[in-house]
């Protein structure tokens, strides 16, 4: 299990989604309330997109985020209009950085919440169908970098959400060829630094907690009050894995099976459902 | 906060310790129970001793103590008669290879749980009260570190209770200058390789959890059909922050302000208070 | 022994001259040639200045800079008109995140190449002449740290050279009191985020190597076909314990017991001596 | 490029090999003399065998040997009749825990000094090759990893020499079907705890530098003052990267295109050809 939180607006200092909030990313790292284990004490990663690159810059490392001076440093100093944050429980792989969260693939930003269930099992078979130009860049061992790969793999360049359907219709067909019957639960939040895409999915449609906030203009309305509101544009949304505070209204639950898109000109949610075979 | 574990014995391999109880120390590191925080996973440290040296081996690192390879490694090939363990949670001050316990002078080693209230106010005071011959061993920047070199420098080796009375009287007279109201809160634990010290004191007397294990032909009575019992000399005795399992009669609380000895010929409870001042 | 380097003037991104020189320093991480040791791999650290705050950020990391990915990605995405760079090569003490330069007070920092020489005999009577109010601020067990915050007691904000100066001294003073001949070898980067000094000087006269620049016009006169001298302004500067490359005409000696001074209207060599017992 | 070495004897300290030879493997980390790089910093791995238990203990962590407390720890604890010890120079791929030699599946142990060209290239092919039941234990992006586990599944347990010659030999046909003239550089070292088996080849013959120690008694009548000779058996054997001192008469190299058998009736040197395809 793990947490993560997607940030998209007004371009932001890192501290005052990561640390500020009540129930902040980095408080949930120690006591997460919704997620399968109260710690998430593997790993942490940031994502972000500069002015210099198109490639998105990775902070990543295997200590728990509490406690991580680095961490704290690049929160006070960078401001970004787009980011990624993600604190990691191991179900049992190494603790290591390249199984830590965000992956990146060029422009492009992937990090997940869930797990592949016989994934011991079954890693080969999905290894092979990564497309072996990409094979040698798999530096980790986690399900989550395997899903990246193949989401890649399937045409996420040209149907972002249509490779993650293709994907998790892959998971699925090897699993329950192995004899998995739910292979598949996963949170998945993907970006190529324009619009984000975040999905929830399992394959016994009982899947893990994911939250999206509320327009920023209703909220002003509710909470007069909040500053934090007042600096942030109309378009500014967060997507995270449990709220970040009790703000009434603040938070919505996405649906079971369905993605939400986060665009400049658009904000929509889409029934999710995995391809079938063939469809890759 | 923090929590440890002595045990003194027959000879057995760490696992059977460390990992094995329900309710292991390593478990604590993720889910503490009487503790003041759930999680410890600010570092983590082991000591015990081999044929090879007086001087206890170290083995401390800065990440959690659940996912650690090195330490689930050694659990597994060492069988020591006495080592300490210890979980770390910082209250701040840096998490670094020096700040995690065990501390050792010779062959002595010393851990805590518990916090020099006021610490950043009075560290300067305290350390300038260490033998200045022992001034530059001091690597970190715990309170605990400082608590052991000043008993270090009150005469560990000739009167070690007495050491700790008298540094705890110091703490305190240091402290209450400062107008802190209650400096001290600790449980100490502190062996030369031969004897074991335990010790549960707060200026409050409001003081943090400590237990050992019941007499083991004791536990034998109670609880017949547990192996590891029959395993253990009627010797065997464990002092933890908190029990590593329910099993009915195996765990005693240490008493408010008092310390516990174990040695070859001797299993003693002692009252504690701190030494006034003049008589270090 | 370590190396460091020190850059002014246009905005630069990091990498331009943390990686891409020949000679860069994070080249020198592995291959040092003017250093007392090759290898300069017990940590590293950078610090910089951003818009977000006066403090400026650091990243620190215990590992060697040569294979750190998160100082390679922030290379990458960093562009800042003044920052530091250190890598560290210990001559014993631990290799932990709090013994990596560059330290940092408010929105000064400092680093340090060389040793004060018997320091572990001198540490206590040098960290008593510390402020008592920063005493709690000392973090680590280095002789720069100590030499950092003896310079913030002595005046480093209303007059930095004469803090430096008095540090020097004080030093010099205390080491000869314990019997050492030749007490202080630095070369040391000081910096309020607006001025550079830069200080060349060992007791016996025998000091580090340290470097600067060219002024950027003479370069571009003797190099016109260097394209990265046509994108920096003509007042950015460089100072290096070691050049970055073998371009003729590009490195200059700062002299043996002086310091350099980088500002926006001025640059300017001054000599440097300690200042004598009492001046502080 | 690596370094390592193996001990196997009269149990002894592991500091007595590993620290206190004048060119000793620590000292090589930092300034290896014949190899490809002279600092061995992006990891360290040692393996040594105890009572309790058939399959070998593992310390292996990222950061470099020379300044690794708990390395230094153990070393002064640690009493082995054999054992293994490498220290890591990555060619790029990720400096993590699972990159660390010695690799251990069950008893056996392997290490590993050189590289298959164009790995990335390749490295899909050949982790297909592995036995897909052992897929899963794949926890790292090392050429070296994958060669063992090749080595596991050609025949590691019944033949173990002819196991290496299949591995090589597979590696050189799939590197030579992507157009890799001289695929295969390596310097192995192989053990199932009682026997070792260290290999030198190079697909273009010219392969890494490897030593053997002489015959003890050979070296005792050359040298009746060196006191370590005296207290090791006549059977006691190191085979390493470099020669750890310059002891005349010590050290030999083993022949290009070879193999060493040690074990407690055996010492034997044998050509070594990588078996043609179809032998596996």
């Amino acid at each position: 299990m793990c947490r993560w939180l997607v940030y998209a607006g007004t371009p932001v200092l890192l501290d005052t989604i990561l640390y500020q909030p009540t129930h902040s990313l980095i408080e949930q790292s120690r006591n997460a309330k919704l997620g399968v284990e109260t710690t998430n004490g593997d790993g942490f990663g940031i994502g972000w997109y500069t002015d210099e690159s198109d490639t998105p810059a990775l902070l990543r490392d295997v200590g728990p985020a509490w406690n991580n001076r680095n961490l704290r440093e690049l929160a006070d100093h960078i401001r970004s209009p787009l980011f990624f944050a993600h604190i990691r429980a191991s179900t049992g792989s190494a603790v290591q950085q390249s199984n830590c969260h965000p992956f990146r693939h060029g422009r492009w930003m992937f990090m997940h919440n869930g797990a592949i269930d016989g994934f011991p099992l079954i890693r080969r078979d999905l290894a092979l169908l990564v497309d072996p130009a990409l094979y040698a860049d798999l530096e980790g061992t986690t399900d989550s970098e395997v899903m990246f790969y193949l989401t890649v793999t399937l045409g996420l360049e040209r149907d972002p959400p249509g490779a993650v359907a293709r994907m998790a219709g892959v998971v699925e067909r090897v699993g329950r060829r192995h004899g998995v019957d739910f292979p598949l639960q996963m949170t998945v939040a993907l970006t190529d630094g324009e619009r984000v895409w975040a999905f929830r999915y399992s394959s016994e449609h009982a899947s893990r907690s994911l939250f999206y906030s509320s327009r920023v203009d209703d909220l002003r309305r509710l909470h007069p009050d909040v500053a934090f509101l007042r600096d942030i544009s109309a378009e500014t949304r967060l997507i995270v894995s449990e709220p970040l505070d009790d703000l009434p209204g603040a938070w919505n639950e996405v649906p079971e099976s369905s993605y939400r898109v986060i665009a400049a000109d658009e904000e929509s949610l889409h029934p999710f459902a995995p391809a079938p075979a063939g469809d890759g």
